[in-house]
C-alpha cells in the first residue's frame, strides 16, 4: 500500500457525542527508530466510548478534536534507518503509548508510570482510528503466522489483563477471583488460568456474561446479589471451595460493591489488584486490608514485557481472544459500532482500517 | 528468684473499667522447649487501654476475666530440657504471641497470620502483667548488656514498627512520610531513618508530638490542617521537597483523613502501609491507588526476624527507645498508669513486675 | 489394616551392598499432631542407590543399619488427637523430612534449610521402605481421587522439580533449558512447561532419554557433544532459537560439563539453578556469571508449598507422572529393583509396601 | 569557561604502555537532551590501568587510539533545548555509560545489561580524561553543595559498590563479609554499613589495607592465610562471631581463593555476589552453593538509581569517600598517576581536568 495515494481517513471526536471523519496528513517518521504502520483493525475500548459520551475521563479533557482508538493491529509500510527488527509487510500489534525513556520510572523499568507518556486517544494525543500511524519500532510486536490481524487488535486489552495478573503475582496452583466479566475481566480470568491458577472464579451481575466466562476459561462463576459485601464474599468462598479465601482477587469492574467484596474474599496475606476504573472515592474496608495483611495494588495500562507475553499467549493457544470478537465493521460504520458498545450488547467490536476491505 | 515463694500477682480486667489484682498460679512449662520468665517491666499499649475501656476490640471480646499486658521484658527463671539457647538469669524481650507452627502461614514464614495464634491479652488469652510467664524459648530474645530491661519492654512496639517499615520495603536513600506521632508512629519514623531513609516526615495534629518527633528522628514535620486530604498532601510534598511524592507513606494513626492524605502523598509506584487501627470502613481514594499503581499493604503485629532486628537497633544505638519512656510505676499503680495513657499525657508508661523493686 | 497384626517388614542397608529385610516395631505416634501411615508404594531415588553402593553421600555416612527409601505414598491408619485434616483411610503423599519448626530457617519459611532436619533414609534416620510410618499430619498431603497411590509415590521427585523450577522463578512465556533428562530433569522440564514456559529444551548425552523428553514435555532437545561448553551452549542457543540465551537454565545432571554449559547458555540477567548433585568442586566460568549478572541458585530438597503444588499438578493433568513409572515390584524384590535403577535401564521403579498386594 | 577557546586536551592510549596527550575536538551535543560538561576531576580505575598495560580486557581490545578514564565529575557548560533539570554552572557526577534505551534490558530497568551500551574508555568508545564531554542530561547527577567535585569523581566507584550491595540485598541487621579491601571492597564495606549491616568483615591479604578498612567502616577484619578456603572461612566465622555463616558475602577481589572462601563463609540460604573481575574460569565449590541454597549473583557496573543513591550517601555523610583520595595531580601528570596506581601504593588517584587549576 502506498501511503501517498491511500486514504488517511480518521475518526475524530470533536466534542461529546459529536464525531466526524476527516482525512488527516499521513504522519512523518519522527526519527530513525520509528516505523510507519497501516492500521488494519482497531477494537473499541470502554475509555473510547467514555470520551465519546462525556468528552473527558477524570482530568483528561478533550479540548481539541481528537482521533479516537488505541487497540490496533497493522502492517508495517516503511521503517526508519536504524530499525533492524521490522521490515515493510510485517504484521504487528501496536502498543499505543510512548514514554519519554529518560525519567525515573522509565529508567527503572516502569515506563507505564512515565509522567510524560504520550498515549493514543488520551488528550491531547490523537488515536489510532486512522489510516497510518507512526510508532517506535520497539513498541510494535510482530505477529506470528498463527495470529491474525483481527486477533492482533485484541492484544491491547490482553496486555492490560497480563499486566493486572502480573501485578497480582498469580502463580501456578493459586486460586483467583475476578470481579467483572467484561472484556478485561474475561481476559484477566483467562490469563490467570494460563498462569496456572487451579481455581478461577468470575463474578458479575449479568448471568449471560458468567455463562460466557464459564465456557471461556473460568472454573467457577458467581452472580453477585444485592446483599452485603461480606455476604457475597462468604458465598464466593463457599461456592468455590475457598474457606480461607482466595490467593488473589482482581477487580476488573470498578464498581464499589465489587471492590468491597474483593477485600472480604482475599485470604490472609493475599493480593488484591484494582484493575478497573470507577469512582474516585469509595467506602473501603481498610481494616480488612490491615488485619489480613493484604497487598493491594493498582494496575495501570501495561509495561515492560506485557505486550510480548500477550502475543505469546495468543500464539500458543492459551488465550483464545477470537472468541471475544462480537463483530467487525467497515471504518465508515465506526459510530454505529461505538453505539453497540455503549449499549452493552457486545463484548468487543472491531473497526476495519479505512484502507481495509472487509 | 524462686517462683514457688514469689508473688504471681496479676493485673486482671474483669469487664470494662473494672480491674483487679489477683494471685494467679505460676505457670507450668508446657513442653521441653519452653522457659519460665519472671516479668520485670511491661509497657502499656493502646490496645490494652482499649480493652480496659471498651472490653473488646472488633470481634475480640473479653468474656472471662483476662490478665492485661503484652509489652514485656523479663528474666529467665528456668528452662525446659531441650532449651539450649537460654539459661536461668538471662535477660530477655518477650515476644507475646505463639503461633501453631503447622498451618500454611506458619510453614511459609508468615506466622503472624496464623489463624490459631495465641496472643497475650487478646481474648481468651491472658497477658503479661503478671509475675511469671511461660514462653517458647525461640520467642524470647536475649538482651545484650547494652540494653536495659526497661528498654527491653519497648522492644514490642519497636518490633511493630520494624514490621511496618519492612512491609513498606523502605530502602536507603528513600523518602518516607509517617502519619501519626504516637509511640508507633515515632518508632516507624525512627526505624525508617535507621533503614537509611534520607527524608522522614512526621505528620500529626498535635504540635508538641511533632516537636518531639523532630528531636527524636524526623527530618521534617507537618501539622495536619482542617483542609482536604489533597491539600494536606500537597503541603507535605511541598514542605518536604517531594514534588513527585514520597517513596513510602506509613499510616500509624488509623485516622480516616490521614489515610486519605497518605494516598495523595505517595508517589507513582510507591508504597503505602496501613499500620494503625481505626474504623473498619472509610472513604478511600481508590482511583489514586489504581492510576498511580500504588502498592498498599496492611501490617499486623510482627513476624519472623522482627524482634531480633528490634533488639539489634536498640543495641547499636540506632533507635533510642529510652526517650519514649514517660515514667515507670510499681505494679500496684497499674491502673493509674492506664489512666495516664488514656488521657494522652504520656508517650509510653512502664509498669514494674510484681516482684520488681523500683 | 490393623498395624498390630500386619507385617512391618523393612528393607535395611547394613553396609555398602549389604541389604536385609527385618520386621521392625510399628512406630508409636510421637505426639497428638502425628498420624500413622501404611506405606503403599515407594520409588527408588538415585540417593538410595548411592547409599546402597557407597554407604555414604558426602559427610552423611551410614554407621548403623538404616531403612532405605523416602519417595512414598500411603494410607492413613490412625491419627493423633489434635489432627483435624486427616482421618483413617485417607490416601496421602508422604513428605519425608521433618524440620524442628523453631530455628531461624523454619520460622522464616525455609524449613528445607533447617539444620536439625530429620530426613528419611539420610543417616542416622530410617527411611520409608517399611510397613508403617509415623509422620506429622501437616507433612501428609491428601491425594485427590484422580491421583493414584502409584502416582502418589512420584510426588516426592515432582516436589524436587517444583522447588527447582520455583528457585528458577520460571514465569509464563519464558525460555528454559534443562540439563539432564533423568527423572528429576524430566520433571523439571514438565514443571517448567506447566509454569508457562514457551520453550523448554532438554539436554542430555543419551538420545533415547531425549526422545522420551520430547514426547513427554520438551519443545526442543539437544544431544550434548564432546565439544567445549561454549560450543555446546552456542548450539543450544542456535537450535532452540535463543540468540540472546535462555531466561533460565536448570542443571539437573550434576555433571561438570553441563554446569559449564549452563552458564554459557543463560542470557544476560538470567537465572541458573543447580539442582543436581555431583562433584564438590568443579571448574566454573565465574566471569560469565559476573559479567552477565546471572543469578545462580542452589536448590535443596523442597519446602513450603512444594508438595501441595506437586499434587495439584498431577491432579489437574499438567504433569503426567505415570509415564515415568518403568515398573512396580513386590517388596521382597526390592534389591532387584535397586539393581535395575543402578544399571540405568529404567526411569522410575516403584516398590510396593510389604502389606500391599500387587 | 568557553569551550571554544579552552583546551580539550585528552589522555590517549595508543597501544599497551604507549600513551599521549592530544587536543581533540570539543564534542557537539548529539541531541536536545544532552549537555556539555567540562571535566574537573577523574579517578583512575583498575580497568584503566589494565588497558594501559595490556591493551585489552577480555574480548574488549583497544584497536584504535582511545581516550582513557571514566570516573569523572564536571561542570555543566551548556545544555540542549529539551533539558530542564540542569543548567550551565551545575556541578555534576558523570555516569559514563549510555544505553540504547530501546532493548529488552533497557525497557525492563536493567540498562547496565544493554548489549549496545556505549561505555567510556571501553573500546571502541573514548573516555573522560579530556576537557569536555557530552552526556545525556539524565546521566548527569547534580552534586549538592555539601559534595565537592573531587568527591564527585568518587561517585563512580561508589555507584559500583552500591550496585554490588544492592545485588546482595543487604538489609538492616544483617552480617556481611567483603573479600578484598581495595577501593571497591572498601566502598562495598562502607555501603553495607550504611545499609544497616550490624557486622561488616573486611578480608584481605595486606594488613595495612585491613587497618584502613577498620578505621573506615568495618567492624571486623581478617587477614587471609595460606590455608584452605574452608579453613579461612572457619576462621572468619569464628572471629566475627558468625557460627552459622554470613548473611551476605561479597567478593570484590576477583581472586580464586577469595571466591572459594566466599562460598564457605556464607550461611545456608545466604547471598554471595561476585563484584570483582578476575580469571574467566576457576575451581568453584558448586555443591556448597547447591546444598546451602546459596543465591550467587554477578554484579556488572551500575544501573537505575545507583548513582543517585551514591550521591546521597556522600551528601548525608554516610560514606566518607574523601578518605580514599590518595592524591590529586594535574592533567599533564596523568601517566605518573597511572604508575602509582599500578604499583599499588595508593588507594585512589585523581587527575584534574586539563582546564582545572590545582
Amino acid at each position: 500500500m502506498d501511503p501517498k495515494s491511500a486514504s488517511n481517513l480518521s475518526f475524530i471526536l470533536n466534542k461529546p457525542n459529536d464525531v466526524t471523519f476527516a482525512d488527516r496528513p499521513v504522519p512523518q517518521l519522527p526519527d530513525e527508530h520509528s516505523v510507519l504502520v497501516a492500521v488494519n483493525y482497531t477494537g473499541i475500548c470502554g475509555s473510547d466510548v467514555h470520551y465519546w459520551v462525556h468528552g473527558a475521563i477524570g482530568h483528561y479533557v478533550v479540548k481539541e478534536p481528537m482521533v479516537l482508538g488505541h487497540e490496533s493491529a497493522g502492517t508495517v509500510v516503511s521503517v526508519g534507518s536504524a530499525v533492524k527488527t521490522l521490515k515493510a509487510g510485517d504484521r504487528i500489534a501496536l502498543e499505543p503509548g510512548y514514554p519519554c525513556r529518560r525519567c525515573g520510572p522509565c529508567l527503572s523499568g516502569k515506563y507505564n508510570l512515565c509522567p510524560e507518556m504520550r498515549f493514543a486517544a488520551t488528550p491531547p494525543y490523537d488515536g489510532t482510528l486512522t489510516g497510518f500511524w507512526a510508532a517506535p519500532a520497539d513498541f510494535c510486536y510482530k505477529l506470528p503466522d498463527a495470529v491474525s490481524l483481527q486477533e492482533g487488535a485484541l492484544i491491547e486489552p490482553l496486555a492490560v489483563a497480563v499486566h493486572i495478573v502480573r501485578q497480582a503475582a498469580v502463580a501456578p496452583g493459586q486460586t483467583v477471583v475476578v470481579m467483572g466479566a467484561g472484556p478485561v475481566g474475561l481476559l484477566c480470568a483467562a490469563v490467570a488460568k494460563a498462569f496456572g491458577a487451579s481455581i478461577v472464579v468470575s463474578v458479575d451481575i449479568v448471568q449471560s456474561k458468567l455463562d460466557f466466562a464459564k465456557s471461556f476459561c473460568s472454573t467457577h462463576t458467581y452472580a453477585s446479589q444485592r446483599i452485603s459485601a461480606e455476604e457475597n464474599a462468604a458465598n464466593i468462598r463457599r461456592e468455590a471451595g475457598l474457606p480461607e479465601g482466595a490467593d488473589a482477587v482482581i477487580d476488573a469492574s470498578g464498581a464499589e460493591p465489587s471492590i468491597q467484596t474483593s477485600l472480604h474474599t482475599v485470604r490472609n496475606g493475599g493480593v488484591y489488584v484494582q484493575g478497573g476504573m470507577g469512582k474516585s472515592d469509595i467506602t473501603f474496608p481498610i481494616m480488612a486490608l490491615c488485619l489480613k495483611e493484604v497487598t493491594a495494588k493498582g494496575s495501570f495500562r501495561y509495561g515492560s514485557g506485557d505486550y510480548r507475553l500477550a502475543v505469546s499467549l495468543v500464539a500458543t493457544g492459551k488465550v483464545d481472544v477470537k472468541r471475544l470478537i462480537s463483530g467487525v465493521v467497515p471504518f465508515k460504520e465506526a459510530e454505529d459500532a461505538f453505539k453497540k458498545v455503549k449499549e452493552g450488547e457486545v463484548i468487543k467490536m472491531l473497526i476495519a482500517g479505512p484502507n481495509e476491505k472487509i
